[in-house]
C-alpha cells in the first residue's frame, strides 16, 4: 500500500486534500512565531497549571518572548508604554530546540505557565518577542508574507498581536448529545407546506418550497423512524436556496415561515423528545447584510471593523473567495456582542444548539466566549463545530466547543465503504487510533455524507447493500450518528456533485420511498436508542476478527459483536464458538448464524449485529 | 528569506542536499516499524532506566509489540520457539498516538523500559511486533520497499530483527580532545620524503609522492605552527591516492611508507606533544581486499558474511555504488572482531585515536563495542565519526563516539562566509541553536573545508581576508577546529570541484607560502591553546552586537569579545564603552581599537579580538 495519498479521493479537507497543501500547512508550522495549538491542558480545569507553548519557526531568531495576560475579562495590552494594570507578564523560557529535517533548521520552542485560576476565570493572553534584531514582533508572526498560506494568522493584522482566550471551568458535554441520533434536513428540500406541492422546478439553485411547516407536518414520520435530534440547515433571512449567506442572524426566511411556525415546530418537536439544532453562519455574511452595508458605505462606522477589508471598499476577504460572502472579523468586540446575542436569542426561544459552520474561521478565543455564554444561558444547549481541517486542530477546540462534525471518520467510511481504498486492517487501525486519539473530551457525530458531497448511495452507484453496511458501522461506534434526510428511503442524485447542489434533491415521499430500508434504520436506531449506556460512556470497538483477504471486520461492542463483510463475495466467519447469542440485526435476510457452530453466513456486503451470551 | 533551501549550496549531505531528499526522508520515517533515535537517555548511565521507542508508521497496524533483550552479551533471540535463558522479553506499551499532517495519518510511539543496569553493562535488544493480522514482524520492518530509501533498515536483512546495543557506562571524553587544534594531513599530497620532490605529474588521481617520512620531516614546521594534533589519511594498503579504500586494516601501503616510519612519527610527534589520530575506513573495503575476493570466490568462506550480496557473486551493496568499493555486514561477528582488533593494534601501535569514516554506514551497535573495546584498551584514545546525516542523527551517537565531524558547523560557517546566503541573525541564531542542541555531550570538531569539498578560499575567489574572518570565528567557538593541509599558507586549487581531487593539491613548500598568513593562523593557535579553559568548559558565543545591515556580530567569550565584519564596507562597532581593555588580534593591520571611545574600526572582512578588562 502507497499509504501517503498524493491525493484525497474528494476534497472535503481543501487544499490538504493534495500531498503539495500538507506539505505547505506543515511547512508554514515550521516558520515565524506562532501560537497554534498551544495549549497544555487543552482544556484546564482549575486546579491545574497552564502551560503555553510557542513555535520559534526556520527563520526567526528571537532573544527573549513574552506572555502578556489577563484573567479579569479585559483584554490584555501588550505595550509596555500603556501598561494596563489587569495585564500581567511573564518571562517564556526557552523550553527546546529541535532539529527538523524538512525545515533544514532547527526550531525552538518556548513555554510560559500561568499559575492556577479559579473555577470561571476568562484567560486572555497575547505574546510578544524581540529577536535578537531588537525588533518587537507578536504573535502570530510571518516574515515571509507569501508562507502564511494556512489560518496561522488569520485572526491578527500585519503584526499586530492576537488575543488568545479560554475559560477555566468544569463544563461537561451534555448526555443528551451522547445519545442523540441526529436527523440533518436540509430546509428547503425537506417538505413542503402541507397541502402543497414541490414547484416545478428542476434547477436545483431554486425554490424547491420546503418549509418550516412541512417539517412539522413530518415529525411523526421522524418520530417513528426513531431519530430525537434534528439539525436544521439555516433558516434565517437569505436569498439563496441553502441559507450559509445569511442576511440577518434573528430573522426567519419567510420562505421558509414565520416566528409562530418555528414555535410551533419547538413545541411539537420537544413534546416527542426531538431536540433541534440550528446551524449557525457566523465566519460569513450575505453582502446584502445590513451590517456589511453599512461598512461598505461608511467607512467610520462600527461595522467597518465587523469584516476584513484589504482594501475599502470593494477589496475584502471572503469565504472562498466569493464576494457576496464577506467573512468577519472574529476579533471585534461589538461583532462578536451581535453574534453572541443572536444566538442566545435563539436558544430563548427554544433551540437547543447549534452546528457552527466552517467554524474555524473564527478563533478559538470566539468561541469559548460563544459557549460560555450560551451554556451559561441554557445549560443543557450544545455546540457543534464543522471544522474541515486535521484531526489535531480539530481537537484543540476541546473545551471551546462540546463536539465537532467528525471529517475525518468520513474520510475513513467512504474509504472502506465506498471508495475500497483502505483494506480491514487500515481501517481498524485508522479508526481505533482516531477514536483514541479524541478519547472523551469532544463529541464527535458521525456521517456518510451531507450536502457538500455526493450522496453515500451514489458513490456506491445505488448499491444498497453497501450504504446499510456502512450505516452498521457507523451505529455501533461511540459517536452520535448523523442521516442525511432522505438516506433512510433510499434519496440518491441524478449527477454527480459539480455544483454541490446535485446532492439536495427534494426529499422522497410516499410511494417514492424505499421503505424495507426505512425498517432498517428503524432498527438500527431503536437498537442504538435501547443501548445508550454504550455511547454514554464512549464504548470503543474492540477488534475480534481482522481478515484482509476476506473483508471481513467484526469487532467486540459492549455485550454485541458487530460482523461486517465488506466485500462482493458471500464468506461464513466462525463467532464465538462455545457461546451462546442471537441475531440482533441484519442488513440482509440471507445473513444466518447457527449459534451450535458458530457459523454466521454473510452475504456480499452482508452485516449483522449478534448479542452475546455467555 | 526563503528559509526553507530547495537545494543546499553543497553536495554536502547527500541526497539530503534537495527538498525532495529531505521530504523523502521525513517521510520514510513515519512508515514501517522503526527504532532509529530510540533510546532516552542517549548514553544511559548505570542509574538510569533506560527507555526504547519504536515508531509505528502511517501503514502498519499492529497489536503487540515486544522488546527482546540482553545484558550478559548474549545475542537477544526472538524466535519464541527458541528462547535462550539470557533473552528477556517485555512487553511494549502504546504510549503516544499522534497526528500527522504530512503522513494524512496518525502514528504509533510504544514505549518499552529496561530497569537500570550495572556500570559496564552491554545491553543488546531486538524489536519484535504482531500486526492485527497475526503477522510476526521485526524491527525495522517496511512494508513498502521502496520507501527504505534511508539508514533506517541498513543493517537488517528482510524482515531479520536487527540487533541493537548500547553500553551502560560512564565513559568521559578525554580532555585532550576539547583541546586539540587539529591538521588533517592528506598524507600523499603533504611532503614527500626529504631528498626528494613531487612527482612530475599534474594528473590529481595519479601518486604525487607523500610520506610519511616526509610529515616526519614536517613536523617542527607543524609544531611552529602550534598544532597539536595530526589527523592522517588513511595510510593502509591501497591502490588509489586517497587511500580511502583500504586492501588492508593492519599493513601500510608501502609508497607512504613502513612500520618503522609510522613508529617514528609517533615518536617525534609525541615528543612534541602532537597526538595522532588515523583514518579508519570501516564502512567498505577494496574489491581487492583479500577478505571480499574470498567472499567473491567462496560464498561457504565465513567472509561471504562480511558483506552484503545481493546475487552471490557479482552483485553486492558497495559505497555510493562504485563496484569496486563492497561494503561491509556491520552485523556479521566476525568482521566486527576483524575492525576491531586491527584498530587496537594501531592504538598499540601509538595511535591516539580514529577518524571514522563514514560512520553511519555501520550500526551504532557495532561503534559501541569499537569504543567500549578501544577505550579499555587505551583509556585516553578517541573515537570521531564522519556522519553526513542531520543533527538528530549525529546527536544519536553520544556514547557511542567521542565526537563528530561538524558538517552543520561546515555549512553555516560556508553559508555566512562564503556563499552570503546567510545574515547575521541567521547564522547567530542557527550558530547559538547548533551548540545549545548538542550541549557538551559530543566533541564536534569544526571545520571550514576538506578533501571532498572546493576549499574555503577558492570558494572566496582568494580573499584571503573572508578566510581570516572565517577563521576567527572558527577558533572562538568551543570546538576543537580542524586545518586542512596548507589552508595555512594560501593553499587553494585550479579548478572547480567537479572530480573530489581538485582540492587535493600537493603542500606548498618555501616561497610558495603566504607567511603573512601562516603568521596568521600561528596567532590564532596560540591565543586557543592559551584559553584552553574556555573550550574545556565548551564557552558557548554571548551575542553582544548583531547588525544585519551592517553585517557585524560581536560576542562575548570568556573575557573576550570577538567581533566580527562579515561585509565589503569597512565599520566602525562601539564595543564595550566605559570598560578597558586590549586588542589581541586582528585580522588585518587596519582593524584599530580606541579604547577610550569604544570605537573598534573594522575594516571589510575585519576581525578582531579584544579583551575586556572591568
Amino acid at each position: 500500500m502507497e499509504n501517503e495519498p498524493s491525493k484525497l479521493p474528494e476534497f472535503i479537507f481543501g487544499k490538504l486534500s493534495t500531498a503539495e497543501g500538507r506539505l505547505q500547512r506543515v511547512k508554514t508550522k515550521g516558520w515565524g512565531l506562532n501560537a497554534e495549538l498551544c495549549l497544555n491542558p487543552l482544556d484546564p480545569a482549575e486546579n491545574e497549571l497552564i502551560e503555553i507553548t510557542v513555535r520559534v519557526g526556520a527563520d526567526m531568531a528571537v532573544k527573549a518572548v513574552t506572555l502578556h495576560y489577563s484573567t479579569d475579562g479585559s483584554l490584555p495590552q501588550v505595550n509596555p508604554e500603556n501598561l494596563h494594570p489587569s495585564t500581567m507578564t511573564l518571562a517564556m523560557q526557552r523550553k527546546a530546540i529541535e532539529w527538523d529535517t524538512l525545515q533544514w533548521s532547527y526550531l525552538e520552542k518556548w513555554i510560559g505557565v500561568i499559575p492556577e485560576q479559579p473555577q470561571g476565570t476568562h484567560v486572555q493572553y497575547a505574546i510578544s518577542a524581540i529577536t535578537t534584531t531588537n525588533q518587537v514582533i507578536y504573535c502570530p508572526y510571518f516574515l515571509n508574507k507569501s508562507m502564511d498560506d494556512s489560518l496561522l494568522n488569520r485572526f491578527s493584522g500585519d503584526n499586530q498581536p492576537q488575543i488568545y482566550g479560554f475559560y477555566v471551568d468544569n463544563e461537561t458535554i451534555p448526555i443528551w448529545l451522547r445519545e442523540a441520533v441526529i436527523y440533518q434536513i436540509f430546509v428547503e428540500r425537506f417538505a413542503p407546506t402541507p397541502g402543497k406541492e414541490w414547484s416545478a422546478t428542476s434547477d436545483l439553485s431554486d425554490f424547491f418550497g420546503g418549509t418550516i411547516k412541512g417539517i412539522i407536518a413530518k415529525l411523526n414520520y421522524l418520530s417513528d423512524l426513531g431519530v430525537n435530534c434534528l439539525w436544521l440547515t439555516p433558516i434565517f433571512l437569505s436569498s439563496s436556496h441553502h441559507g450559509y449567506d445569511p442576511i440577518s442572524h434573528s430573522l426567519i426566511e419567510p420562505r421558509l415561515g414565520t416566528e409562530a411556525d418555528w414555535e410551533m415546530l419547538v413545541k411539537e418537536a420537544h413534546h416527542r423528545g426531538i431536540k433541534i439544532i440550528l446551524d449557525y453562519v457566523a465566519n460569513h455574511f450575505s453582502n446584502q447584510h445590513p451590517s456589511f452595508k453599512t461598512a461598505q458605505t461608511q467607512p467610520d462606522s462600527k461595522e467597518y471593523h465587523w469584516f476584513r477589508f484589504r482594501e475599502w471598499p470593494d477589496d475584502y476577504e471572503c469565504f472562498f473567495d466569493v464576494p457576496s460572502q464577506p467573512e468577519v472579523n472574529s476579533e471585534n468586540l461589538e461583532l462578536r456582542q451581535y453574534l453572541i446575542s443572536n444566538a442566545c436569542q435563539w436558544l430563548e426561544k427554544g433551540c437547543d444548539g447549534f452546528r457552527l459552520d466552517y467554524a474555524h474561521g473564527l478563533s478559538q478565543a470566539f468561541w469559548s466566549i460563544f459557549r460560555n455564554t450560551t451554556r451559561k444561558l441554557k445549560p443543557d444547549s450544545v455546540t457543534l463545530a464543522e471544522i474541515t481541517q486535521p484531526p489535531d486542530f480539530m481537537r484543540s477546540f476541546t473545551g471551546r466547543m462540546d463536539g465537532c462534525l467528525d471529517f475525518k471518520l468520513l474520510e475513513l467510511f467512504r474509504g472502506f465503504f465506498a471508495f475500497n481504498t483502505l483494506t480491514v486492517s487500515q481501517f481498524e487501525r485508522q479508526l481505533r487510533q482516531h477514536l483514541a486519539y479524541f478519547g472523551n473530551s469532544l463529541v464527535l457525530p458521525s456521517f456518510l455524507d451531507n450536502h457538500d458531497m455526493n450522496r453515500f448511495l451514489w458513490v456506491v452507484k445505488g448499491d444498497k447493500r453497501r450504504l446499510q453496511l456502512a450505516a452498521l458501522c457507523q451505529f455501533s461506534l461511540p459517536s452520535p450518528p448523523i442521516i442525511y434526510y432522505g438516506t433512510e428511503v433510499g434519496l440518491s442524485q441524478l449527477r454527480e456533485v459539480g455544483r454541490l447542489e446535485e446532492s439536495r434533491l427534494p426529499m422522497l415521499w410516499g410511494e417514492e420511498q424505499d421503505r424495507d430500508l426505512f425498517s432498517f434504520y428503524q432498527q438500527l436506531i431503536a437498537w442504538r436508542r435501547d443501548n445508550n449506556y454504550l455511547w454514554r460512556q464512549s464504548t470503543q470497538p474492540q477488534p475480534l476478527i481482522i481478515d484482509d483477504q476476506q473483508g471481513v471486520y467484526v469487532y467486540g461492542c459492549g455485550n454485541y459483536a458487530i460482523a461486517l463483510n465488506n466485500s462482493p463475495q458471500g464468506t461464513t466467519v466462525i463467532l464465538t464458538e462455545g457461546k451462546q447469542g442471537s441475531l440482533v440485526l441484519k442488513t440482509q435476510s440471507e445473513v444466518n448464524w447457527d449459534t451450535q457452530t458458530g457459523n454466521l453466513d454473510l452475504p456480499a456486503y452482508g452485516g449483522a449485529i449478534t448479542r452475546l451470551t455467555h
